[in-house]
């Protein structure tokens, strides 16, 4: 069976992701980052996602993106709440992570590499995508062409490595209907930038309210 | 004064690039990491050549790299010693760590996005550089072409990153009277994979043979 390296967040994304490549016959390595992120809780849920949809494995990896800082979710800068269409359509926001994006993608080149595999799974959608340059196609092309060169496997053994985005194209209402199709325990995963102390999903931030649009679209209850 | 992020590991080249920054009149902020390398004392250098050299800071990020092992740097695998000519110029040797540079640079990108900086300096070096694939100049120009991607500097503000790479191109004697003519305080600089237990190299590795041989070709006391 080929393996693969799946970046999990805990969220609905990298759930589908995970369940996706599982059904593309991959023995998925589930990797995930305490980053220093908000929302940790994500962590937790991320464990329990991996074992329900058959990870070989899950791993944590810690890294301090605190230490740069310069976003929302990983310093003191209040996450924005109730944004209208005009603002979650227009620009960053301020939850993008400098270089998150790169820095997951570079650790799962580097697992990847160290398993004899040449297959790397993340869950960035362009439609719905909250305005991440780091979640588009053109990002994960260059990402490819750079893994190729970066490595032993692809600089000596000519492997050619490729970063799977089965949700690039997807609107959040189509991620909804693939994952209840794929079996996903949705009502596990978390979305929310900013939840509570116990938990619980703010309802106000852009992942909270893209995630309700994109469940009320499906017809799907969030559950 | 313009912001660069110079990655420092504590040997001789990336000392002399963070010199060679300082002269080309940059705010140097010296990025290094503690990764798990069995050559740990080179971070301790890597503060105090800091110093010496006038950088503005220097941070250490702790990463993980024993997770994913792979290498002779990073996992209980010999550092091969005592290497003849043709295996020296022979492949990819097995210090090589799995996408190391792709996660430094990536983690330098963070750094520089948040400083504002588009600039990054790295000191690899395609002669006498070991077999590395992630010191090649097409990797080098694959990770800008990334970085000017995957940003929201690169994406929204029409931010160029450049990796300065002032070692590219020279041999390692070259290397070394770049670094007396800029100062550098090459005796502090450790090289060495595999030092003893009381931080002294091993004069057999790759790193101190390619050393030992850069300062005699160089006509310069390695002191």
């Amino acid at each position: 069976m080929k393996r693969a390296v799946v970046l999990l967040s805990g969220g609905l994304d990298s759930a589908t992701v995970l369940a996706w490549m599982r059904r593309e016959g991959f023995a998925c390595h589930a990797l995930s980052f305490s980053y220093g992120q908000r929302h940790a809780v994500e962590l937790a849920r991320a464990a329990e996602i991996a074992t329900a949809l058959g990870a070989v494995s899950h791993s944590v990896t810690q890294i301090d993106l605190r230490a740069f800082g310069g976003s929302a979710l990983t310093a003191d800068i209040a996450v924005p709440k109730d944004r209208d269409d005009a603002s979650l359509s227009h620009g960053v926001p301020i939850t993008y992570v400098p270089a998150r994006n790169t820095i997951f993608l570079s650790f799962a080149l580097a697992y990847a590499e160290t398993l004899g595999s040449s297959d790397i799974a993340i869950g960035v959608n362009a439609i719905d995508y909250s305005g991440y340059p780091d979640c588009r196609p053109e990002f994960i092309a260059s990402f490819e062409r750079l893994a190729n060169l970066a490595t032993k496997a692809g600089a000596e053994d000519g492997t050619k490595f490729r970063v799977h985005t089965p949700l690039q194209r997807l609107s959040k209402a189509e991620i909804v209907r693939l994952a209840v199709e794929l079996r996903v325990p949705v009502g596990r995963t978390v979305s929310c930038y900013d939840p509570t102390p116990d938990a619980q999903p703010c309802g106000r931030c852009d992942a909270c309210i893209l995630r309700r649009r994109g469940f009320a679209e499906a017809g799907v209850a969030d559950q």
